[in-house]
Parts: structure tokens; C-alpha cells; sequence
């Protein structure tokens, strides 16, 4: 092949992949011909064959542009294939497809495991945001090193005190979203091979973070008030050893309840006892329906074995990616690996966080959140009672905006998964909540956004979808 | 203790960690009744304790306020501690000293890792940022879901077309810098327990990476001019199982070379052959001083083996921590591992970033450093031979903005370390480029900042304290 062809074969390659889009001006003959260290003649040359092909065209005084071609980028926009066979379900796969559709196609967004992003406080923070850039000619990577901005650690620890919670600002670790900050806790006190006690159902990303690290989880029933079952936990460490616990005592994704306190002391105390540590998840725990904050684990822990973990992305804005861990003893360790896992954490959304907190703001935004949550969790349970079958039981969150929904044992979550899918609805399977296929016939619903006509719609095809599987079941021999 | 006793404490205690400032307002005496869960005469008989122990006044009308208490806040300013013995080197804790001595002391950055800020378009990018804030009234997670903004991953890809690299758009996933790149990557490509060969000398993040997943590193010799050495590099994968090889073929930091078009070709051959997965870490990509953007190991790349890292950091800004990776046939696990690791990369940046990209100024702004670096580049080297002693050498930097300096033998790089840092100067000791003690007597000087009077001066200096350790040492026995 002459030299000029396959550079015109490259350049419609780049094309066709959407790399320059259709009425785009593409390097000029000289520019193209230092670019690739071959002869003006030679790009000539090739432009000339796009021009033939109908991939280029020139414009008088202006230079070489992409036409507008129609193929070009559409390739782009496939809806996105959904994973199928429920006996092993990808679930990081399951997760993305359905935030994929979600976005693509619109889709009635049950299965989203975010919060509706239309109450959040965006423009306030961005205004803080632009009033940084104004302040700063320039930023130096050298002032967000880990542990992170001082004056939103300050913050943070001010209103962990400010509600009975006695925080040591220096324990605090600022990372990308408490996803990261769950990730480098588990690195910090357990290693492959290891075994970490979990809650059962409990939120996947738990199981993928201990999964991902070659550690092995073993799954502890939890009960839809109470939380973790702390006997059955007291077995299992009596059994083997147990390198660290995961739990979520508040509004736990996705049974949506509160630990008691003397709970959560029992916990910590039976833990503390074997000097196991103990991540906790606490990424709900300004979306309490109750009058007061609850407490945290970190309340109750005298030895510093407890990691806690939480964010702004569910109560401000989750495209910040602001998180934080206060990991007790194990707090070097956490802000090492922070360092070593993403160097630092972007520095002007932590310090727009800070400006919104530092103003009055916050609480009456939390405030108007929390009413709507409360509001929407009744709606969505009373929904969920008149339009789906009997033998359907309903959780009753004390926080957050998840319901966990158990339809009648026939009816396999992924079924309803794919059929609701068919109909532009998603839904969380529970097979995103387990390892084993405890929960085949639950699933969870987002109820944070607000009720419509179409969402009240969804939820009544949603009811009869559940009725069409089983009904077709019970026919089954 | 009685109750207001404790309370007081506790708020004492606060006040002291910095969690509330000097001259903040606390909690009214009804807020913090509710807040703490006690009675509001306890709360008063608290904040009477406080402001008899000075730590609280009374502002008429307004409330109770923090004193501006000297001590309040004191304790954060102390200076860095540093890690210290030459046989145990934690490199980490290393840097991080390093960094926090430039920040809290001013000193001299020859020590650091990053680019001077400085010549950055920060507040070009800024502007964009502030632009999409205006546009969007909120801003939906799902929208950023991995592999990341359509648009800046399309704005990468041209970049890399347009320098004779052919990319798929569809192969790039955006991370939190490249540093997330790497360990993803790595992680995509090897399990704890595989060994992972690396040039050495070797920039230190790339150990970490390894050490951190439980891998062990096999450490390649690495030619000044030429690369690695690929003859020891195949010995040692005929003798057993190398998971994976991790390279910096373009302007290594340390030692600032380009490695040859012949021998990047070689490289990924030989690897190939073996079917072994190469990463390849190419921030410093838009950095040269030749005449053209160097190759890849993309450009040789036949069998998608190559993982290619790069991002923002080096040639635009740090701060907004936007890297990625084309991991060939490792996409599909990238990008799932990216969603598990840190969920999403920040969105305004991503866009922000990509709208700078879309108009003239990178380019422009790109040749400037570029001419920067390399006349600083010469300076650097040019000053450490008139004030270092004879038997010092330099490398010879074809891009980046590091020097790699050889010492006397005598001359231990900590000990110069601790010695340059008391006279407010840092150095990044050859401790931090091999887990072998191979480079105990090399420094490796950062160039990128201007060249000043008192730069001159610390070189002075640090050639001195070279003089008098190798004397030193000379009287020894």
C-alpha cells in the first residue's frame, strides 16, 4: 500500500470513530504533514482520496473539514446490552447497565442507586467554586495533599461534634467519595485471603470492594430492624477468624434501618473484645426521618478500631466526589494509601464544600431533603401495597430514600429485572445485595425522585408485570 | 463527673482540636441542649464553666463565641516530621515530608515531583468551569459514569490521532489522575503474589503500585539514553513468570530519556512474544524538546498488550486530577475496576477541560513550557557542574523537568537529604527510586520552577553540603 493511502485509511478510520466529528476542521497540509513525518505531496495526496470518498471536504480560504456525514458517531449511541442469566449475575455489570439505560433511554430510574440530583444545592457550591477561581491565579497540587483541606476537615469535624459525635479533626482523611474511603479502609486492615464479615442483604459495592481485593466475605443475617445479627456474628468469630467487619448501622442499602444505640454499643463492645476492626458505612446519616442525627459506631469506640467512612454525594452533590474516612488507629495507614491510590482529592470542590458549610445553607436544605424523603418513602410503600400482588412485604426506612420489597417466592428478581427493562423501567434485583441467592425474590426501589403521574404509571406495570411472572410460574408443573 | 462537667469538657476539647475557631459562635443553649441530648440547664452550667475557664464569652444579642484564644489552632502548624534512617526508607512518608517542607517552610522545590504551577492555564480552565456551571442547573451522576465525558475522551483521541498514534475513542477510560490509571491497570493485569518487572531506576509511584497489591517488583537495569535493558529483561523472563512489565519509555523520571523508536518497537515485541501485558506510564508525553511528539508503545502495539497510562497533570493541572488509560484487550476490566475504586472521575473538570482543548490555546500554551523546560533543563545542569564537586555527574534530559544527579560515591543522598532540608532545601534522595539501596549516592533536582537568584543561591549551597559530607566521610577510617 502506497504511503498516501494509508494515511488516508487512517485518517477515515479516525473519523468513522467519531475522533473528529462531521464539520470539523482537520490539521492544515503542513500541520498533517509534521504530524505524521511525511511529505506535503504525501498529504496532499491523501487528502485529495478523502475528498473522493466523501470524507473530507475544503473550504475556500478556511482549509480541510470533516463533511458532515451522518454514519460518523452514530456507531456511539447503541442502547446498552443488559447481562443476563440470573444463576451468575456480574453484578458491577448489572449496576452500569442499568444507570446506562437510565441515562440512554430515560428510563423510569426505580433501579438507581443515586439520589435524584434535582434538589441538590449545585448552583451555590458551583458559585463558591467560580469564587475560588477568582481568588486563586494559580493552584498548586502541593496544598491538597492528603490528609486534605483543612478548613473542610475543619468543617466536618464540626458538625460530627455539633451532633455528640467527638471527632479529632486529624483523623480525617478527605478522598474521591466514600467509595474510596471504603476501599483504602479495607486495605488498611485486611490483606488477600482474608475473611470480612458483612451484613446479609448488604449494599453490593461492599462485597465488590472485599471481592476486588482477594478477600473472601462472609455473609451475616441482618434483620430489617435491628441490623446485624450480633449472635450470629459472635459465632462465626468463636468459629474462625475474622480479619474485619463491614456494616452500615444507618439506614443500611437496602433495609433502610436505624441500629438502636444499645445495638450498636453491643457491636462495637463484641468486636472491641477481639480486636477486630470494624468498617462503617455511614454515607445516609443526614437523611434521618427521626428528630435527631444517630449516632455512629465512632460513639461508642474506646479503642480506635472503628474505620468510619461517609460523603457528601447523597445530602450535596455527588459529582464532587467528596469523601471522607476517620479510620481511628488506623489512620496513617488510610492517608498512605489515599496518597498512593489517587494522590490527591480535586481541592476547589473541597473548598467550595467548605465555603456552602461554613454558611447557614446546609441544614435548611437537609431539612427540605429529609421532608420530601419521609414523604416519598410513604407514597412509595402505600404504591407498592396497592398495585403489586399479595404475599408482597415492604421495608420501613427510618432514612435514606431505598424501599426493599419482597414479592411472592415464585417471582425471580431478574425475570421482573428484564421484563420491566422491555417496559423503560429499572429496578434493583437482589441479587446485587448477596453473594449466595438469598434474596432472589427481593428487589429495591429509589424513591427519591419525586411521585408523577408516569412514576405512579411505572409502578402500577411494575405490579402487573410481578402478577404476569406469577402467574406464568404457578402454571409450571 | 458530673453531666455539665463532661459537656464542658468535651466542648473544651473541641475548641482545642481547631474543631471550632477563634471567634466562631458555638451552639445556642437550645441547639446544643438537642444536639447533645441534656437538659438546657445543663447546657448553661457548661457554657458558665467555659467562659470561667476563658475558653467561651458572651457577646450581648448575639450568643456565645469562641475567645481568640492564642493556643487554639496551634498545634496544626507544627512542622513536618522526617523520616529518617537511610537503611529502612519508607518512601512514602519520604515524599510526603518532602512536599509538606516545601509547603509549610517555603523550601527550595528541587525536591518535588510536580511542575511549578505557575505557567498553568488555571484560570483559562477556570473560566470553562465556570461556563458549564452556568449552563446546568444540576448535574446528574449517571452522566459521568465510566469510561468518562464522551467529549473529552474524543478531544484525547484527536490529540492522539493528530500525533500519528491511531486510537480507538472507545479504548479510553478517564481516571482520578494517572496514578489511578496505573494501579488500575495493574490490577487488570496481574493478582498479589506476580512478580512485576520495572526499570530501575524507577519513579517510586510505580513501586508502590506493586507493593500495595501484594506483588513483588523485579527491577530491570535502565540505560541513561536508551531505555530499559531489554537482553536482562528477556533473561529474566526466560528464568520465570513475569506477570507484567512496567515502563516509561518517554522522558523517564528519573533519568529523563526518550527511548528510541528501534527499541520501543524491540520492547513491545519481545513482551508480545511472551504474551505479556506492558504498562506504560507517558505523563510526560507533551513534554519534549525535539522537534515532534515522541511514539508510544501504542504505535507498536499489534496484539493489545499495551496498558498506555497518561493525563493532565504534568502539562495543564494537577489539581483537577484527570488522567487515563487505554488498556487495549484489558478495557472491559479497567473500566469496571474504575467503577469499583472511586465510582466516577469528577464531571466539570472532565468538560471543562475538553472545552479548553477544543479552542488554539494547548498548543501554544505547550510550546512555551516546553522552551521553558528545556532552557531551565540546561541552566540546571550547567549550575551543578560549577558548584558540585568533581566526580559529579548529570543525565542529559530529552524532556519532563527533572535532572538525575550521580554524587561522589561517598555522598549518602539522605544524608545530604536531612542536611539540605535544614537550610530550607529540598532534594529527592536516589533512596526513592529502587527497593535495592543501587542509588544511595544519586539525587534526582526538579527544574521546572524559575530560575532565581535564590535558586542559584540553594544550588550553591547544596553543592557545598556535597563538599563537606564527602569530606566527612573521607576522614573516616
Amino acid at each position: 500500500m502506497k504511503l498516501y493511502e494509508k494515511l488516508a485509511d487512517e485518517i477515515e478510520e479516525a473519523v468513522r470513530r467519531g475522533v473528529f466529528a462531521p464539520g470539523e476542521k482537520v490539521a492544515s497540509v503542513r500541520q498533517a504533514s509534521r504530524q505524521h513525518g511525511v511529505s506535503i505531496k504525501t498529504v496532499l495526496h491523501a487528502y485529495a482520496i478523502l475528498e473522493s470518498r466523501g470524507i473530507l471536504e475544503t473550504r475556500p480560504q478556511s482549509g480541510y473539514f470533516v463533511r458532515a456525514t451522518p454514519q460518523a458517531g452514530a456507531a456511539r449511541n447503541q442502547p446498552a446490552r443488559v447481562v443476563a442469566t440470573a444463576s451468575e449475575v456480574d453484578v458491577s455489570r448489572l449496576v452500569l447497565s442499568t444507570l446506562r439505560s437510565i441515562r440512554a433511554h430515560d428510563a423510569v430510574p426505580f433501579g438507581s442507586p443515586y439520589p435524584d440530583p434535582g434538589p441538590f444545592p449545585w448552583r451555590r457550591i458551583n458559585q463558591y467554586a467560580n469564587a475560588i477561581a477568582r481568588r486563586h491565579s494559580s493552584w498548586n497540587l502541593i496544598d491538597d495533599l492528603p490528609p486534605g483541606n483543612p478548613e473542610l476537615i475543619r468543617q466536618i469535624a464540626r458538625r460530627y461534634a455539633e451532633n455528640g459525635v467527638p471527632v479529632d479533626p486529624d483523623e480525617i482523611v478527605i478522598t474521591v467519595g466514600a467509595t474510596e474511603a471504603i476501599n483504602l479502609s479495607l486495605q488498611a486492615v485486611a490483606k488477600p485471603g482474608d475473611t470480612v464479615a458483612v451484613e446479609s442483604p448488604t449494599y453490593y459495592a461492599m462485597l465488590h470492594a472485599i471481592e476486588r481485593l482477594g478477600m473472601r466475605a462472609i455473609e451475616v443475617p441482618t434483620h430489617p430492624a435491628d441490623g446485624i445479627d450480633i449472635e450470629a456474628l459472635s459465632q462465626i468469630i468463636a468459629r474462625g477468624k475474622i480479619a474485619a467487619c463491614m456494616v452500615m448501622p444507618n439506614f443500611q442499602n437496602p433495609l433502610g434501618f436505624q441500629m438502636p444505640d444499645a445495638r450498636k454499643r453491643q457491636l462495637v463492645d463484641v468486636l472491641s473484645a477481639h480486636e477486630i476492626p470494624v468498617i462503617e458505612n455511614d454515607v445516609y446519616h443526614e437523611l434521618y426521618y427521626g428528630e435527631a442525627r444517630p449516632s455512629t459506631l465512632k460513639n461508642f469506640d474506646t479503642k480506635g478500631l472503628v474505620l468510619h467512612c461517609a460523603s457528601f454525594s447523597k445530602s450535596l452533590s455527588a459529582s464532587y466526589r467528596i469523601g471522607w474516612a476517620m479510620p481511628g488507629r488506623y489512620r496513617a495507614q488510610v492517608e498512605k494509601l489515599k496518597f498512593l491510590n489517587t494522590l490527591t482529592t480535586p481541592s476547589v470542590p473541597q473548598v467550595a464544600i467548605a465555603d456552602y458549610l461554613r454558611q447557614d445553607g446546609y441544614d435548611r436544605h437537609l431539612r427540605r431533603v429529609r421532608r420530601l424523603y419521609r414523604q416519598q418513602s410513604r407514597i412509595m410503600s402505600a404504591m407498592v401495597e396497592r398495585f403489586f400482588p399479595p404475599g408482597t412485604r415492604t421495608s420501613a426506612p427510618q432514612g435514606g430514600y431505598v424501599l426493599w420489597v419482597e414479592l411472592p417466592e415464585r417471582v425471580d428478581s431478574m425475570r421482573l429485572y428484564r421484563a420491566a427493562l422491555d417496559c423503560g423501567i429499572t429496578v434493583g434485583p437482589g441479587y446485587m445485595f448477596s453473594t449466595r441467592n438469598a434474596f432472589s425474590h427481593f428487589i429495591r426501589l429509589n424513591y427519591s425522585y419525586p411521585w408523577t403521574a408516569q412514576s405512579e404509571a411505572a409502578l402500577q406495570r411494575l405490579g402487573s408485570l410481578v402478577r404476569d411472572i406469577e402467574a406464568r410460574e404457578g402454571e409450571r408443573p
